[in-house]
């Protein structure tokens, strides 16, 4: 029945994001939400502007919350499983928006322990990955006394309390029907939905998550108890995938490198992966394409643009035009991608070398790292 | 088919401990081994002289490794989900003799997390709980510098890595094997075994486990994966249980007050008890009695003589006699208890007030203790 697949452990196919909001049961970000919205922050991040951001749950009552004084807080997190790559990082660009124009903290959970259970590594090869992840999501710029990231092996310590109360509320039968585990399931595994819930509940405000749309059964868990215990149901913006190299189905995969710029890629490997694998949209010769022009909807080049290299609209809507009249040749618009793509994985590179300080920050002694370890939960 | 249940949360029926032996396929403790123990320790304590400590894993290796020269280390625990009573406490006497005669470390466990899984108690009066039975257990006498007590909720934070290690080696089909989990089982509870199995790998030592049998399931499930990780698979003494003052079926249970003595019991308490509600072996009437004798074997009062109340041997046998021929009337021998089982509660309660300076050494400030707060697992 399904052509496509999306859990927390697989996305498969091409993604139908209408029928995905409506297996879910979340709502559209619609036209009146997101005039609400740049009401408030006077202006829109890309992903509101071009449906990347296109589905949530309870954002208004988020807003509601915000407009009438009541604060909220951000939560996001990432899985350390491997090297980053670029379908990662902008996930956090959007939540670091959102961090400077509502003026929240921020939680970054970096589930060592998660990966652990799922994946042929021990634990000190994870937890060397979770330091370099760590230092590229710091590496985006949040603002360090406002941003607490953790590692769930460490933070443990201090938000046991709460992940009890979590496990306490949950059983497998639910466990079974929202994450499809089973018999052969490790038992850290199936305990593990109780720590990505946590932090929904560090703060009594509102929590708004931020993350692409495979994590929501985790916010679905979360909802069925939260105010049984005293909290907020999660609020959530769900993302759209950013395409793979090879085209519009499925997500991008660091372990498959044909698929994915990791954020470590040089200029020549960027340069090499964008002009062998980019799925293209356009004709087979020049003269096809200036008579027939390309298709931008299934190109992988303009999609990069619009999904984040080219933040000027009327600069992505004349690419758009000349790709479609058959102005624009494939390579040209490849070559358009690689150069901006390049620059932005090399100025990531150089504030990556330079965020050790404030990951400390937002890892320990920043305002709200401080506060963070002297709680217990 | 069972006419007696026996698991860490049910133990129902007369017990039937050689069946208990091949049911768990354990080892009996027999006369060779226990004149072993006698040669390495130069005297036994009562629980082998009488058959109280009657079942054993891989206790021959741990006493070859000790005469080789390895050392060994003891692990028992408590799940603190009400007063303890005074079959609570007799084990962990059982367990300073082994301390006191291998001069080993011991690391007790106060299973906070699990008692607040499984009881209808909010996580405060768990933790109010656990802080008696932690003075409960202190005031038996332990070596301060030689003995780590901890909370499952504050040690999580050193033990989580190696919680984790476990975890990911057990999976659903084996706690439902092991421990009957089933569908309603909360993921908590489901977790929980990983906590109980990662003392047994506090040490890259033998681990010998004096408990009662019920917690054996957890030492099975610790055989299987202990080799596997690199550690020892856990040795146990299994204990029998004090009957019940009701009569020889079941355990004692705190929340049955007619079944147990309390710890903090006085003794009027213990007088209405024991003559009220101890079940005897004595006949109807002191005629009878004075013609037919009396049945030690069934008798609550001589059985709790035998198991902790009357060190000596040939008193005990005095006693026994008597009973058998009917010297010895029903309340004559429950006088001798209510005497005894008196004055072991008062110096209880004495040792109990003054063995807070104690347990602050066993769970923080200890040789031991110390170092467990400096270790991460």
């Amino acid at each position: 029945m399904a052509d496509f697949v999306v859990t927390p452990w697989e996305v498969k196919g091409k993604i139908d994001y209408d029928k995905l909001i409506e297996k879910f049961g979340t709502s559209r970000i619609d036209k009146p939400l997101i005039d609400r919205i740049k009401s408030i922050t006077g202006d829109l991040h890309l992903f509101f502007r071009r449906d990347i951001a296109f589905s949530h749950r309870d954002l208004d009552a988020v807003l509601n919350d915000y407009e009438s004084g009541k604060k909220f807080f951000l939560y996001t997190g990432r899985g350390p499983s491997g090297k980053m790559h670029i379908g990662h990082l902008l996930p956090f660009y959007f939540t670091k928006w959102l961090q400077e124009k509502f003026g929240v903290n921020l939680y970054i959970q970096i589930t060592d322990d998660e990966k652990f259970y799922i994946k042929e590594k021990s634990f000190d090869e994870i937890s060397s990955i979770a330091r370099d992840n760590m230092l590229d999501i710091a590496a985006v710029g949040f603002d360090p006394d406002k941003t607490f990231i953790f590692l769930d092996s460490e933070y443990i310590r201090n938000m046991y309390g709460l992940v009890m109360k979590i496990a306490k509320k949950i059983n497998f039968s639910t466990v079974k029907a929202i994450f499809g585990f089973n018999n052969e399931t490790n038992i850290g595994m199936i305990h593990f939905p109780s720590i990505e819930i946590a932090p929904t509940m560090f703060e009594k405000a509102r929590c708004l998550i931020p993350a692409a749309i495979d994590q929501d059964p985790y916010w679905r868990a979360q909802r069925d108890i939260a105010e049984g215990m005293g909290y907020y149901k999660a609020a959530a913006i769900h993302m759209k995938f950013l395409s793979p190299l090879t085209g519009p189905t499925g997500k991008m995969s660091s372990s498959d490198p044909n698929t994915a710029i990791l954020l470590d890629d040089d200029e020549e490997a960027i340069k090499k992966k964008i002009m062998k694998y980019a799925f293209s949209g356009g004709q087979s010769t020049v003269e096809l394409q200036r008579k027939l022009g390309g298709n931008p909807d299934v190109d992988v080049s303009y999609q990069w643009l619009s999904y984040f290299l080219e933040e000027d609209d009327k600069k992505l809507e004349e690419i758009r035009q000349d790709y479609i009249s058959g102005k624009l040749l494939t390579g040209e618009l490849k070559q358009i991608t690689i150069e901006k793509l390049s620059k932005f994985i090399e100025e990531h590179k150089k504030k990556k070398e330079a965020a050790d300080k404030d990951l400390k920050k937002m890892m320990y002694t920043g305002n709200l790292a401080k506060k963070m370890w002297e709680k217990i939960y």
